[in-house]
């Protein structure tokens, strides 16, 4: 049984998905496939321009057949995190058993090479990314740079380095090495714009270009864009009232949180380090808007994403010893956000191979962390999470709806718990 | 020398107001006037409708000599504390010989009967009050009861401890025994409407009533409410974006802050208690707006404004021992919002005579702070000021300030640190 298994995000979906999907589906001919999504909150440190359970019906319309949620707390973290916390997921199905990515030099064997001498964490290497880093670089510099004096400067290597989706394609190799997965690695070249591009390029344009039309109130030039159920999708959601959402619309959280904090409330958040506390505090209280705030607190330290990650951290209360145990235990449930008839046969499967407990109905999760509490003390242990850890993670997933439902324009949809409402989404 | 001492909230300044100064004058026959005023919050446990600087300017334009601002963490709270910082500022001043408050009997020596029995809790009182508080009784209600009990139900008492210009009126006398205070209380009878009343009555309307008309678009039909530079104060502020503010406005950053905390975040929250966590945690998540939130989290136990200023208190993470040490040592400095020539002159003998801070240039808080240090070291001591405290409680002026500022709709206002940036307004 071959089941293909994709990380996604879908912020929105458009035509580099689809093309994406059916490619990985030519090449792994699977039974079934899964994908790994993005809740809200999205790896660019932002919130999703509309909310998970949208994003997921428009997925299981396009092909997919199970939907997980990534939880929140990798989510919006930087590559190594999020890989942590997507191959955790795909893996503890204990059924994929094929990823396929894209990538921007779609060299699977240089980028095992590359994957490799950060796995063994060679002394040449480690000595190579000390020096970076004392020179004042920051991590994933100091990496880049390492890398390619290791590599003796080798202009493919050079170039592998420098791509966002390549780096990403290292961290989901480093993560099958983690977690000891039999999981099989393809690269897809990837075609069409670049990730941050924002310029619109018709049918084949960037999560970003499409974004950026539909804030502009352009929505009907994106129609070439995007398969049409992402467009019918998108126009009711925010018909409703529910989107399109950016960061700007968390201004007042955000600055609240900012202006009220001293240092000390915010220095053991995660990736806040090197003065990052005092930039955000001082400049937050001299910003007007998001954007003025994340122009002042940038600097060639931080760059505008590392900014905006964490940003969130800190407006989550996210503190480096929890996401220290979250990097080395990996997510503690599989939470199904949506699945069609196929996903369905699949899921029965998952529920007896899985030492994860596969969530449908968010609402019972205190049972669920009562059952996991009871069946640590069975000889013949049926789950491997661990119950603290299971809750702490869940509970940040429903926070992160409870606060992205804020943002709606539509208050009266701001006022149920989606995540105990909802149900999960049937094809 | 007389000076006059009025405690005022002026949200805004109108025709009531400018009786009750009038008629203060009548009485006391001033060299000078001063008031204590709450800056951008105001005890109903909500922000003021126009920001401190204006209604400091108001003030001075209508006869007042000298503004001070009640330091934010006695502004927002129940009588006992409002009226602890409020007669701690116009002691600590060591000038004021008389206040004159508004009361809706107007009979001093019964207030003072009353009072008397509040601060020598003769056991007789105690033990009713110990009596209706096991009964389930609040606080303020066993002690109205147990009050009229001692009294064996005169009727006159009986009013004046269902009113709240009467309860407030107690509390400051007992704070003028808790400061040890020579100043000369008198009371006025309040006229015209009531400070909740809703309806608008013409010429002596309710702030309540005003306010409302001002957020339904109608600011000429208070006209004959108000004088003429509150009018054109008002305007001014409108048409800046800097107002007007209410409550809702924080509709997003009060939802979040609850949304996003657990309920060992806030237990040791100032008037957090008896399930009242629980209630604003579980209810922020089921509200669409904050009116809908109060209505939910209102009962029996927890009036409206309770709710508001408890809901405040977890708003700026006021903690409960921290509020102790302010009730106990009282405001730290006298921080002056403005002053008019008259007033200059009298600044300059409070200057003198004052054992407390005079901060006119707030931007120089953390000098004054080490200056205090130093101070302690002193054979003869100048101040009487506790360093910690003083800081501690002017941040949380900074902080309400910054906060206030968000509510802005114009967000280049919202962007300056008013505290830091505006000079004491001079007449």
């Amino acid at each position: 049984m071959n089941v293909l298994g994709l990380i996604v995000e879908y912020n929105p979906f458009h035509n580099g998905h689809l093309y994406h999907l059916n490619s990985a589906k030519k090449i792994v001919s699977p039974d079934y496939t899964v994908a790994v999504m993005s809740g809200n909150f999205v790896q660019r440190g932002e919130p999703a321009i509309i909310n998970k359970f949208s994003r997921t019906e428009t997925a299981l319309n396009m092909g997919i057949d199970i939907v997980f949620e990534l939880p929140f707390v990798y989510a919006t973290q930087s590559a190594g995190t999020f890989a942590n916390g997507s191959i955790g997921v795909l893996e503890r199905t204990n059924v994929v058993t094929d990823i396929v990515f894209g990538s921007e030099s779609s060299n699977i064997e240089y980028l095992k090479k590359i994957s490799n001498v950060l796995i063994t964490q060679k002394k040449e290497y480690t000595n190579l990314l000390k020096y970076y880093l004392k020179k004042g670089l920051s991590f994933p510099n100091a990496r880049k740079e390492a890398l390619k004096k290791f590599f003796d400067n080798d202009t493919d290597i050079e170039k592998i380095v420098e791509k966002s989706n390549d780096i990403l394609g290292i961290e989901y190799l480093n993560n099958l090495n983690y977690y000891n997965s039999k999981i099989i690695p393809h690269t897809i070249q990837r075609h069409g714009s670049d990730y941050n591009d924002s310029e619109f390029k018709g049918k084949l344009s960037s999560a970003t270009a499409i974004r950026k039309l539909i804030f502009e109130n352009k929505i009907s030039k994106i129609e070439n864009s995007v398969p049409k159920k992402t467009l019918e999708i998108l126009k009711r959601e925010i018909s409703k009232g529910n989107g399109p959402i950016n960061l700007e619309k968390m201004r007042e959280i955000i600055l609240y949180k900012l202006r009220l904090s001293e240092r000390e409330d915010i220095t053991d958040i995660l990736d806040i380090k090197e003065g990052l506390d005092k930039r955000f505090i001082e400049y937050s209280k001299r910003s007007k808007d998001i954007n003025d705030l994340l122009k002042k607190v940038k600097s060639k330290r931080f760059t505008y994403t590392r900014v905006k990650r964490s940003m969130l951290n800190i407006l989550f209360d996210l503190k480096d010893y929890e996401y220290k145990k979250y990097a080395e235990y990996g997510p503690q449930y599989l939470r199904v956000l949506g699945f069609n008839k196929k996903g369905q046969k699949l899921l029965n499967i998952i529920k007896k191979k899985s030492k994860y407990p596969i969530i449908t109905t968010p609402s019972q999760y205190y049972q669920i962390y009562k059952k996991l509490i009871k069946d640590l003390k069975n000889e013949d242990k049926k789950y491997d999470s661990i119950p603290e850890i299971f809750l702490e993670q869940i509970k940040y997933d429903f926070k992160a709806s409870n606060i992205y439902s804020l943002l709606y324009q539509n208050k009266i949809s701001s006022s149920y718990e989606e995540d105990m409402i909802k149900k999960v989404i049937m094809l």
